[in-house]
């Protein structure tokens, strides 16, 4: 019986920052609540020289730091799960290593996911030995791979790697990860819209005015720099996440909903998109960005970009969408707001002209929905006033806290669900909408690299770009801008 | 030059509660806010043997205990434009004296609000004064009237009542008074609608499953029972503040937005409600009612009704509205709730059926508006729980104290805007559809007189009128049922 066997989870880069920061501490929150499944194993692979024991250690040290209120009771037997197999993603011989080992632990048929939670550039070649090895052969158990961001660095990267992974691993065994996606209010997105009956009618380029979609980071980037100037703010915000983001406020419904009906939804979104103009693109850099240690001195990368783009559907057709992110900025703050338009003729004798209804959907930093309507000054006869209705996640759910996303996504890629996933052909799509962005920056027509202080909004430039139809940036779920 | 004519609002029934809780202290609260007309004066008439010292000071006494934080200093100079003008209702020389006195006061033309705080048993005849002694002549400014409810006591009365009080007045001088109509909750109904542009393509028969109104009461008749065993629920509520409510809910939008544009909407849905079977209505009496000082000791009348009608027009055919309203119930609530159909289908493998969206508008007490829908619960994969937004007018406009409702119809009436005050072919129509079931009411076809514990949510009968159709009573605003 299936239920009797057990499940593996081995992760590779398990000396890294993400097994420390994300992977460990949701794998023991799951554990807490009995979610995982009942025979478990977990697998740290990594080339240092630790034993089990000394891995152990620095997980339960990692989980204490990172997880509120510790409980040494559960861990001790968690504790029992967790194994340490060294190994060099590089060395062929230690992936046999490592065959034997999980075949020793597991004593029988298991089902394996396997987490590559390593450099981008070690991906290809990961599953080449996992492949070389047998370790993806899926006669005693599922056997599934879970391949972190990015996946690949322009649309030619993504399609050789995708070549390369699909000669060793079925598409369905790939799991894509976007930690955004499982976000609770990502999630959310859909049953806001299709669990409810009110929002759907509403939906579509007869009501719409535009949809904004902000992902703004405070931080600058750190540290992070010597990465980062080889990435820059497409590859690192949009490609992923807020292109996922604008997929699930824009399909269609899924039907029947499933991973693979819901992926497709998503996919002819994505193909939908009519080419950006290099005219409805801004690239910014903040001031000071050149001085970040492993930046290249001229460095031309971009550190916020915003663009204008168009989906080309019976439902969207000519509603602008509005999309902007970037390091430095005034606040954190990841939100989808949609303008809808204003009443057809403005009944009362007000001085100034109805403020559009806005829906907010805030991602985070504090999880909810905010809408914003007009409604009559007290005490007048004809005044009306922008009024706020809220919703937050911490207020109707004050019991729950809300997991981190990695925590979901575990827990759906071990039991075979990839809804919360991306696909291959989203992953093509995307790069096929930012590709020409990235190649177009490299040419005399890009439009110039403004400047913005950081703790600003960003370059006046990307008012403009909304200056031009007569919007403005809106967001709905803080008191700033 | 019409600026510099001065105002005179003469209160028959000075005397009386009415002047003395809500008239005065609305006029006060105005006159601090110079709202008032520039030359005004107030001129209270009543068969006391008072002056305009005794008047005053007792109206010092009222507003000192009805308004919150009374301003002595604005008082003294607020007082110098009370007089009081003895007089009978029923005395034709008293008219007369009025005239006279009028005259002196006002020192050449005037405008003139004649406001008729007293019982309905003399709204006829004091016109019939006004108009014999030439008071409601418009030569030398306007003339208008303010009649309080109830305009006729059935479709007969009320029509006799009009067709009297016609032949002295033209319809545009007939100023009746609902006081429903004044609260802001009441006209915000109309901005809601008409000042957001996502309301209105939702507020159809395509969208919405049921509209139910509940204007609960959890006094009992007190020491009314006298007035009350004769009016009954259906006199006391539903004729005039329900099915106004009604009208400005379900009403197209008028254009361009006037007096009479309004009054015309509201009209063609109060016409086109269809005649209500008797079926269709439950009516109650609350235990202990027998009791009540002045109520007979076999009353058969309805403390509790609750009705579901129909509006055929192209907008509402086939929606069912439920209105309900008793004395002695859980608690004091007025409020709205518009129920929206649920998704068409299920997409989420939920346990329990999604609940549909329900928009719930706070008349009284806590004016807001509250949305319910369905959220993902974090946390779970496919579990859905009803979640709450909220708007209060409260929190949205701290400095602003929500003016009393008489204090917004009195200036209205002051500047001869009609727009919140009932036509007198709303009156009829609402009559018409009120009348079938007081009479019905009294047949062998009548349903049984259901009786209620007090501080429930009235007779069991009520709840089945509903759950013949598969729906039940919700109230949206509070923690209740």
């Amino acid at each position: 019986m299936s239920e009797t066997k057990p499940t593996t989870l081995v992760i590779f880069g398990a000396s890294g920052d993400l097994t420390r920061r994300k992977l460990l501490p949701a794998l023991f929150d799951a554990y807490r609540k009995k979610r995982l499944p009942k025979k478990f194993f977990i697998v740290g692979s990594a080339r240092r020289d630790w034993d089990d024991k000394i891995f152990r250690d620095l997980m339960r040290e990692a989980v204490i730091e990172f997880e509120e209120d510790f409980d040494p009771v559960a861990w001790r037997s968690f504790a029992q799960q967790i194994y340490f197999c060294r190994g060099e993603l590089t060395v062929a011989e230690d992936f046999v290593q490592l065959k034997k080992d999980l075949h020793q632990l597991e004593d029988g048929p298991a089902n394996r996911l396997y987490y590559l939670a390593i450099a981008p550039r070690f991906f290809a070649s990961t599953v080449q030995h996992l492949g070389n090895t047998n370790l993806v052969d899926q006669k005693e158990g599922w056997r599934n791979v879970v391949i972190e961001k990015p996946f690949g660095r322009d649309l030619a990267s993504a399609e050789e790697l995708s070549q390369t992974i699909h000669k060793i691993l079925n598409e369905d065994q790939i799991y894509r990860i976007d930690h955004f996606l499982g976000k609770e209010t990502a999630q959310n997105l859909l049953f806001l819209r299709f669990a409810n009956a009110i929002f759907e009618p509403l939906w579509n380029r007869n009501y719409i005015k535009c949809v904004q979609i902000t992902a703004a980071e405070s931080v600058d980037v750190g540290h992070r720099g010597g990465y980062y100037d080889k990435a820059g703010i497409l590859r690192d915000m949009f490609q992923n996440h807020i292109l996922q983001l604008l997929t699930l406020i824009t399909m269609e419904p899924p039907a029947p909903y499933n991973a693979t009906t819901l992926r497709n939804e998503k996919v002819k979104i994505l193909s939908a998109i009519r080419p950006i103009d290099l005219e409805d693109t801004v690239r910014g850099q903040y001031k000071g960005y050149l001085d970040a240690p492993g930046v290249a001195p001229n460095s031309q990368i971009a550190t916020f970009a915003a663009l204008k783009l168009f989906i080309d559907t019976w439902r969207w057709k000519d509603v602008p969408f509005y999309l902007r992110s970037g390091k430095a900025l005034a606040k954190k703050a990841t939100e989808i707001s949609i303008i809808f338009k204003r009443p057809p003729y403005q009944m009362f004798d007000a001085f100034d002209e109805p403020q559009p209804n806005v829906l907010s959907i805030c991602i985070q930093p504090d999880e909810g929905i905010h809408f914003q309507f007009e409604a009559k000054v007290p005490d007048t006869t004809h005044e009306t006033r922008t009024v706020d209705m809220e919703f937050h996640y911490k207020d109707s759910f004050p019991k729950i806290d809300l997991p981190d996303a990695y925590e979901r996504l575990l827990l759906d890629a071990l039991q075979c669900d990839a809804s919360l996933f991306a696909r291959d052909d989203e992953i093509v799509n995307s790069w096929r909408i930012i590709d020409p962005i990235l190649n177009g920056w490299q040419t005399d027509d890009a439009p110039p690299l403004a400047s913005y202080i950081p703790g600003s909004w960003g370059p006046t430039e990307a008012d403009e770009l909304l200056a031009k139809e007569g919007h403005i940036w809106r967001m709905g779920c803080g008191n700033h801008d």
